[in-house]
C-alpha cells in the first residue's frame, strides 16, 4: 500500500527530502528586517566611500559597471548580514542598492543561494545579476532549483546554461521543465509547481499518516493532500487539518472533500487569483482535460500575481514597464520613456493642429486661449473616473453583456448632471471675468456648452474605450487613458472654438 | 495535560467545533461559478422583465430603492442558485446586480448565510443590504460571526443592533471585539482574528496529536499551531506539516521552529502583507509589547489587504473612493465625483489666469495658443513616469534617507536626457511648422527652452512630491498627481509664455 502511494508521490514529482529547513538565522524574524540589513549595508558602503582610496578609485570612471571595491573587514560585515538574511529579504535589499553596490554585495551570498534569490528579484535586477555571474556560477544556482522554478529563469539565462542545466535533470524533471515552459505567460500552468503529495481514495487515513512521516518535511504550503485514482486522476483533496482530526481507520475516499476548486493549466492566472481570494484558499488542484492532476497552484504565486497586477496597472498608466530598476543606467532609464513620451507627443501635435485651426477666432477673442485649457482638463478628468471605474468592474467580471447597457446608462446620466453642474459654474465664472470686456454673457454661453458636451463625451469614451478594448479580447486597462486624454484635449479645443466661432461671427 | 492545553486554546479564543463544512455544494468548484450563476440570476430577471404586469410595475415609479417583484417560479430557481453557492460567490453576484434585482436576490439567500455574505461584499453595497434587513434579521446575520468579523462589521450596523448583539457574547468575545475595535484601521491588530490554536513546549508531540483530535475541524489557514508558555507568553511555533512527520515522543519545544516571523498588533498591515509575500506565510502569530501571544494574521486578509491598496491607488490616483458600487443610485454616482472635479477646477482656473496675463503675447503671436499646450503636456506626462516610479519605491520601502540624493540625481539626470531631446524633436517641427510665416526659428527656439525647462520642472515635482508627503507623514500615493499636473499646466505656460514674451518683444 505505502509503496504504491510513494510512487505516486513520485510521479506527482515531489521527492519526500524536496524541502529542508532554513540556513542560518535562529532568531525570530520582524517585518523590518530587510530594511534594518539595508540601513546596515549602507552604512557600511557608505564608510568605504570615505575612504580615499575607495573615493578615488569610483571616482577613476569604472564606477557604475562593476562591484564596488570593499575592504577585508567590509567584506565580512556584509557575509555576515546576508547570511542571517532570508533569501528574499536579500533579493530586496539587491532591488534597492545602487548597481556597483549591489555587484559587490552580490559577491558575499552564498553560492547555494544564489538560486534562490535570482528567482526573488524583479527582472530589471535579474538582468544585472546574471550579468556578473560566470557559466559555472549560473550552472551551480539554477541546479538547486525546482523546476517550475527553472521554467521562470530560462528566459534570462545564456542558452548554454540552459542546456547543461537541462542535462542534469531526470526524464521526468525535463518533462515537468518542458510542461512548464509550453504554457502561455499567464495562464495557471506557466504559475503552478510540482511539489505536490497525492494518496489513493482507497488508502486508509493511518496509511497515509505512515506515507506521509516518509517525508522528511512536506513541500511548502501543503495544507492538503491531493487525491487521484490508479491512473492519476483527479478525485478530490484530503486536507491536512482533516487528517489529523480523522479516524484512522477511515479510507481517503469517504473524509476527503470533492467540493473543491480545480484549475485548468490554460485557465488566465488572473482569474484563478479571484478565486483564491474568495473561496480564501491556500493550494487548489491543477487538472487537464483528461482529469489528471498535472500540478498545483499555491497561494504564494497568487500573492505575487496581484501584487504584479497592481504594478502593471499602476505602472501601464504612465507608458512604464513594471521590471523598473530605480538604480539602472540612467540612459536605460531615459531610453525606457521614450516610446511613451512619442506617443504622447503625437497626440499633443494633433490637439495643437486644432486649435491652429481657429487662429482667426483666437485673434479675434484672446480670452479663448486661456479658456479652453479649463474645457479640455475638466473632461480629461472627470472621463478618466468612469474609464477607472469601468476598466477595474470589467476586470472584476461584474460588468457583463447582460448589464452593460444599464452600465452605460448610468455613468452617462451621472456625467450629464456633472456636466450641467461644471457648466453652470464655470459660464458664471467666466460671466463674471469678463464682465467688464462686454463680452461675459457670450463667452459664459459658450463655456457652459462646451463644458456640458465635452464631459459628456468624456464619460462616453471612458465607457466605450474598456468596453471595445474588451470586446477585442485586449487588456482593458492598456493605453485607455491616452485615448482618453486626446480626444477630450482635441475633442474639447473643437468643440469649444467652434462654439465660440459661431457666437463670435 | 491535554485538559491544560484545553485550556489554553480556549484562551486563545478557537472553540473546538468553530468551523464546519460548506452547506450545500457537492460538485467541484471552478473559477467560473461565481460569474456563470452572475448570468443565470441576469437571465432570470430579464425573462421577469417581459411579463407585462411586472413591467408595468417597474415602470410605476418604485424601480430602484426596493426588491424587484419576481414570480414564484423565478423565486424557486434564484433560492437554487444560491443554494448551490459558496457565500463568497453571492457576495459578487450582488455587487453586479442592479438595486431592485439584488435586493431581491437578496431575499433568497439562506439566512444562516447572511452573515458571511455580508462580510465579504464592498462597503457599498453593505449599506444597501443592511438598509433593507430588519433589526431581527441583523442581529440574527451577526451573531453567526466571529468576533474579528464582528468588529469589521459594526460601524456599518445601527447602534442598537451593535448592543443586541454585544449581550449576546462570552465575556472573552466581547474583550476580543473591543480589542479589535481599538485598534487603528490599517493596523495588524484590526485585520487579526482569534481563531488560534496554541500548545505548551513541554507538551510532547503526541499529546498535541490527541489534542487536535479533540477538535471538530481546526480553524480555516491553520498550518501551524502556536507555542505559548504558562502565562501566554509567545515561544514559537509548529508546523502542521512538522507534527505530522515528528517522532511523537519528541516535546514541542524540541521540533518547533522559532525563527518564525512576529508581528505586533500595530504594525502597519502593509508593511506586514509585504512580509507575507517575502516569506510565502500562510499564518503568522500577533504578539504584543509584553510577548504574550493575542491573535493571528492569515493570508487570506493578506490578499484582501494588497487587492484593497490597489484598488485604492487606482481609484485615488484619479479622485474616487475605493467602495464604488456601480449600480448605486446615479444622483450618489454624481456627487461622489464633485470634489475631484471642484479640486481640479481651482487649479484649472489658476492656470488659465496664467495664461491671461500674456494676453497681450498671445494677440500678437496667435501660434503661441496652440503651442503652448504641448509643453503643459509633455511634461505632465514626464513628470508622472518619475512620480509614479517613486511612489511605488518608496511604498515598497526601498527609497531610504540614504540613497534618495542618488535617485534624485538620476531622474533628473534622465529629465534632461529626455528634456533636451523631446526639446529638439519640437522645437525643430514648430520651426518646419512656422518656416512660412517668418516666425519659425523663434518659436522653435522658445519651444525648445520650454520643452527642457518644463520636463525638468516636472522631474523635480515628481520627485519631491513623494519625498515631502514621506517626509510629512503622508500617504505618498495621495494627490500627488493632481499637484504634479498642476504644477506642469501652470508652469509650462508660465515658461512658455514668458519665454516668447521676451522673444517677440
Amino acid at each position: 500500500m505505502a509503496e504504491e502511494k510513494e510512487k505516486t508521490a513520485a510521479n506527482a514529482g515531489t521527492q519526500p527530502d524536496a524541502a529542508g529547513p532554513l540556513p542560518g538565522a535562529s532568531q525570530m524574524r520582524d517585518p523590518d528586517d530587510a530594511s534594518n540589513a539595508l540601513a546596515q549595508v549602507q552604512e557600511i558602503f557608505d564608510k568605504l566611500d570615505d575612504l580615499p582610496e575607495y573615493r578615488k578609485r569610483k571616482e577613476a570612471g569604472e564606477e557604475e559597471s562593476e562591484a564596488a571595491p570593499v575592504t577585508p573587514e567590509a567584506a565580512a560585515e556584509l557575509k555576515a548580514i546576508c547570511d542571517k538574511l532570508h533569501p528574499s529579504d536579500i533579493a530586496w535589499v539587491l532591488e534597492a542598492l545602487p548597481l556597483d553596490e549591489r555587484l559587490a554585495l552580490w559577491n558575499y551570498v552564498k553560492s547555494d543561494r544564489d538560486g534562490e534569490i535570482l528567482i526573488e528579484v524583479n527582472d530589471g535586477v535579474r538582468e544585472t545579476l546574471i550579468d556578473a555571474m560566470d557559466r559555472e556560477e549560473l550552472v551551480d544556482a539554477v541546479e538547486t532549483l525546482d523546476t517550475d522554478e527553472i521554467a521562470d529563469l530560462v528566459p534570462d539565462l545564456p542558452p548554454d546554461v540552459t542546456a547543461e542545466v537541462q542535462e542534469t535533470l531526470s526524464l521526468e524533471e525535463r518533462s515537468q521543465l518542458r510542461a512548464a515552459m509550453s504554457y502561455p505567460e499567464d495562464s495557471v500552468g506557466s504559475r503552478m509547481d510540482f511539489e505536490m503529495v497525492s494518496v489513493r481514495e482507497e488508502a486508509t487515513v493511518a496509511a497515509v499518516f505512515a506515507y506521509l512521516r516518509r517525508f522528511e518535511a512536506l513541500p511548502d504550503h501543503t495544507d492538503k493532500v491531493f487525491v487521484v485514482d490508479r491512473r492519476g486522476h483527479f478525485k478530490g483533496v484530503l486536507l491536512l487539518a482533516k487528517i489529523l482530526v480523522s479516524n484512522p481507520e477511515d479510507t481517503v475516499g469517504k473524509v476527503m472533500k470533492k467540493d473543491t476548486l480545480t484549475l485548468s493549466p490554460l485557465d488566465d492566472v488572473s482569474d484563478a487569483a479571484q478565486a483564491f481570494e474568495r473561496y480564501d484558499l491556500v493550494s487548489a488542484a491543477v487538472v487537464d482535460e483528461a482529469g489528471r492532476l498535472v500540478g498545483r497552484l499555491t497561494v504564494d504565486e497568487v500573492v505575487d500575481v496581484i501584487r504584479e497586477e497592481s504594478e502593471e496597472d499602476a505602472y501601464g498608466a504612465v507608458g512604464l514597464d513594471e521590471d523598473q530598476d530605480i538604480f539602472g543606467s540612467i540612459w536605460e532609464t531615459a531610453r525606457s520613456r521614450w516610446l511613451w513620451l512619442g506617443v504622447n507627443l503625437c497626440t499633443a501635435m494633433i490637439a495643437s493642429r486644432v486649435i491652429s485651426a481657429f487662429d482667426g477666432t483666437i485673434s479675434k477673442v484672446v480670452a479663448l486661449a486661456s479658456l479652453m485649457p479649463i474645457v479640455a482638463g475638466m473632461a480629461g478628468n472627470s472621463g478618466n473616473q468612469t474609464l477607472t471605474l469601468l476598466v477595474r468592474s470589467i476586470a472584476m467580471g461584474q460588468v457583463t453583456e447582460n448589464n452593460a447597457p444599464d452600465v452605460v446608462k448610468r455613468e452617462v446620466l451621472a456625467s450629464i448632471i456633472n456636466g450641467l453642474l461644471c457648466g453652470v459654474v464655470t459660464g458664471l465664472l467666466v460671466w463674471f471675468l469678463y464682465a467688464n470686456s462686454g463680452m461675459g454673457v457670450k463667452l459664459g454661453i459658450v463655456m457652459f456648452l462646451a463644458m456640458l458636451l465635452n464631459i459628456l463625451l468624456g464619460a462616453i469614451v471612458g465607457v466605450a474605450v474598456p468596453m471595445l478594448l474588451k470586446a477585442l479580447g485586449r487588456d482593458p486597462a492598456m493605453g485607455g487613458s491616452v485615448l482618453l486624454t486626446f480626444i477630450t484635449d482635441s475633442g474639447g479645443f473643437l468643440i469649444f472654438l467652434s462654439l465660440a466661432t459661431v457666437f463670435f461671427r
